[in-house]
């Protein structure tokens, strides 16, 4: 492994959180708060990658996937642990343990939380922590892109065959320009969802901080009972925008580029549509005696269904009240989340899909053994390397929850919260039912169990992969 | 579909139901119990059996898949439905729907009841209702050396192999010699299981219940309590012969052939009795706060370990009320089950093996992506369809249990009750937590929950497949 440069990639990332943790302290300065944990986070930003670019040295040889997958598992970590820095500095939260799942909940765009009342931190520090979402979520697409670069064959993204220059072009400027187009949709949907907030009469702060929760698909809020008290319209828009930043991002390049049709012959927009549909029409009809009008029985079941398909975890009501079946609903949506190439966590629709598909192919292989099919998606035959690769990501993410769920029910919560607690930090949600349902929060587990949640965090939003390839020799593997 | 021959099949198969239901009558006659229940069944079962081979003929013809399939499939839903007839109208079990589901648990060798108290049934009907698991147990070796037979490619039996004349005979006889060796193995080790339960003091009616419930894998008891009344003697044999019925009947063969050592060499065999001790291990350290003596939470931890892994679900406490860590050790055995080959449900040892490697692979992979390497069990290479047919049917596994889980949460059992419910089924295992632990039974769900379970019971059974492609025009999987 070349360390040198994995350090020096490190350092130059945390130096650029000390940067961005200047936006905090300026909202911090307005609002009349202590500056100080801020500054001294900043100082230590900058410190820390100061070293690291040192020690380590800027390397023009190509990097092995090792290496990458090093650099993007340890930038992760050290983002975390330095951003909860702030937290712990200002004694909002004053476990460090507890900032440290705070910071990882926010990278990892999960939104699970320890704070049981949020309304007691500052401006400033609500704000880093939202910010965190979406400095994770913009991370995330990056990371998507590089994946993709690495295994032209395996990558079940799309989004490379749709984005432009795809034949012209080189590799490399053509991994830059979707890079800044994927930035570019970004903005403009998170500026958009400011706009639409402020027209509803939402303030500027509030509707800052909700659209970078609703951009990374975190989830973090700024009041107790999340957005319990807001308008439907407000309500609605944020809906609107989770499912939104739940699908393909290709999906908008094809939109501006005047492809609008290209976007309904995908098989997985299709798919993610229907899972949405299907899913709020049972839960509206479940939970049908639960409201007052059927307009508020369709906002809280259509808010839910997206908040957790998107993995983004924002609530509009207490949904652990909820029918059993209501839940059971959610618990599956859980473990599909979003589409492949978004913000999204989950196993994702696309895998869902290739593994349906194979399921079917499967049937009719059993039934004429000797026929041959391939599965197909999008007009497109999936290779046998494809689905192998889905179906071991598949076994690698229900034995990586099966450890964690073992590791946490040491502690003396019960099934209904271990199980969910572990769904959820796997899927980047945030909330789950029971103890950890949206009324509650995870700081009733032990400090083992915080810390196994934050890795389980981090091994889902980057697919397992990259973090046991980090933590493990190579020759565990060969 | 020849539909004459598979209607003569399980008619053949229904007949002989009815002369087996002789053998219940004989110990009610012994008892001084009513016969009318037993006689009337018996009737029954000779008429439709009688009628359905009327209506159907021999076919000398090769059977596709398909029709192999609907046999199966209906054999054991015509078993059952017919197995439920002396619960019914023996008035033991008031509603036919529950009577069915009793029926299904036990050709199924699930041993989930909606009894409360079965010490209310008579002698004639409780050894009836052990011996359907018996019979479902051995309908199990049957259908695994058919599927073994149909898929050669797919196998992932090792018996085929290990089988004497694998070379030298023709497929045929092959088949039935390897059918008869498994019978007397399946036999012989009931007869075992007999005496030494006699030994330890156990009355003759005991003894046969408990081992045909043992070898079947099932489950069903004849006291409220389980086996917790048992003397520490009989708990530890019925212990041992719950993983000895669970392990690959191969193994035994090869025992018996004097090449002890290949056992050894066996990965599935050295997995199972690692996953059996690591959970023993883990479930000991939790609850040593539990029980007296080193010994007993040895042995109640060895005990449920064994049922649980094995599928059968006897029991010798209320689990239940276990802490959490060790249920949650228990619920990923449900899910594990024991080795291919055996009367044991559950995803299969074999299967998680083989999951577990192509995960390691993938692993290798994507540190070398031109690397290409195999997975390989037991010092053998496993092709790349057997690994995409695991991991198909892991997803329908899953896709299945998903379905079931919606359909029963429409009632009004919690989280856990539901969840482990249907896990309980799907795996063919019995008892689960919370309101269907233990100490509790199936009796509160509704009636289409029961139907729902029943098929999921099935379905786990069958391993799927056959199920599906019985019930589903053939055109929709083209």
């Amino acid at each position: 492994m070349n360390y040198r440069t994995i350090m020096y990639t490190v350092g130059k990332t945390v130096a650029l959180e000390g940067a961005l943790l200047l936006i905090p302290m300026v909202i911090a300065l307005v609002y009349n708060e202590p500056l100080s944990p801020f500054l001294i986070s900043t100082f230590l930003c900058v410190l820390v990658g100061a070293v690291l670019r040192a020690l380590g040295n800027k390397s023009s040889e190509r990097l092995f996937t090792r290496e990458g997958y090093a650099i993007v598992s340890l930038s992760w970590i050290a983002l975390s642990a330095l951003g909860a820095l702030p937290f712990y500095l200002s004694g909002s939260i004053p476990s460090y343990i507890d900032a440290f799942f705070e910071s990882v909940s926010g990278f990892t765009t999960t939104g699970a939380s320890i704070l049981s009342d949020v309304t007691a931190l500052g401006r400033g520090m609500l704000f880093w922590r939202s910010f965190t979402h979406w400095i994770g979520g913009m991370g995330v697409l990056v990371f998507i892109l590089a994946i993709a670069e690495r295994n032209p064959n395996r990558s079940i993204n799309i989004m490379k065959a749709e984005m432009p220059g795809s034949k012209v072009d080189k590799l490399k400027p053509k991994a830059k320009n979707t890079a800044i187009i994927l930035y570019k949709i970004y903005c403009v949907m998170t500026l958009l969802e400011i706009v639409l907030l402020l027209v509803g009469g939402m303030p500027l702060y509030d509707s800052v901080v909700h659209a970078l929760g609703t951009a990374g698909t975190g989830g973090f809020g700024i009041y107790n009972d999340s957005l319990g008290g807001f308008s439907p319209y407000l309500q609605y828009i944020i809906a609107i925008f989770m499912v939104l930043f739940a699908v393909n991002f290709s999906m908008y390049y094809l939109l501006i580029s005047g492809r609008a049709r290209a976007i309904l012959r995908s098989n997985e927009f299709r798919w993610f549509l229907g899972i949405v549909g299907i899913a709020t029409a049972i839960i509206l009809v479940a939970n049908q005696s639960m409201y007052h009008s059927m307009e508020e029985n369709f906002r809280m079941a259509f808010f839910q269904v997206a908040s957790i398909v998107s993995t983004t975890g924002y609530s509009t009501c207490n949904f652990n009240d909820w029918p059993e079946i209501s839940k059971i609903v959610l618990f599956v949506l859980m473990f599909i989340g979003g589409c492949e190439g978004s913000t999204a966590g989950g196993l994702k629709v696309s895998r869902v899909m290739i593994l349906t598909n194979s399921v079917r192919n499967e049937l009719r292989h059993s039934l004429h053994p000797s026929m041959i099919s391939a599965v197909r998606v999008s007009g497109k035959n999936v290779s046998q390397a494809t689905i192998t690769g889905i179906c071991s990501y598949l076994a690698l993410y229900l034995l990586t929850g099966v450890v964690a769920l073992i590791v946490i029910s040491c502690d003396t919560m019960n099934f209904e919260t271990n199980v969910t607690a572990v769904v959820s930090c796997l899927n980047n949600i945030g909330p789950g039912f029971g103890g950890v349902g949206p009324a509650s929060n995870f700081a009733a587990y032990s400090d083992i169990s915080k810390v196994v949640l934050s890795m389980t965090m981090l091994l889902g939003r980057l697919e397992i992969y990259p973090i046991i390839l980090t933590f493990t020799a190579e020759r565990t593997w060969n």
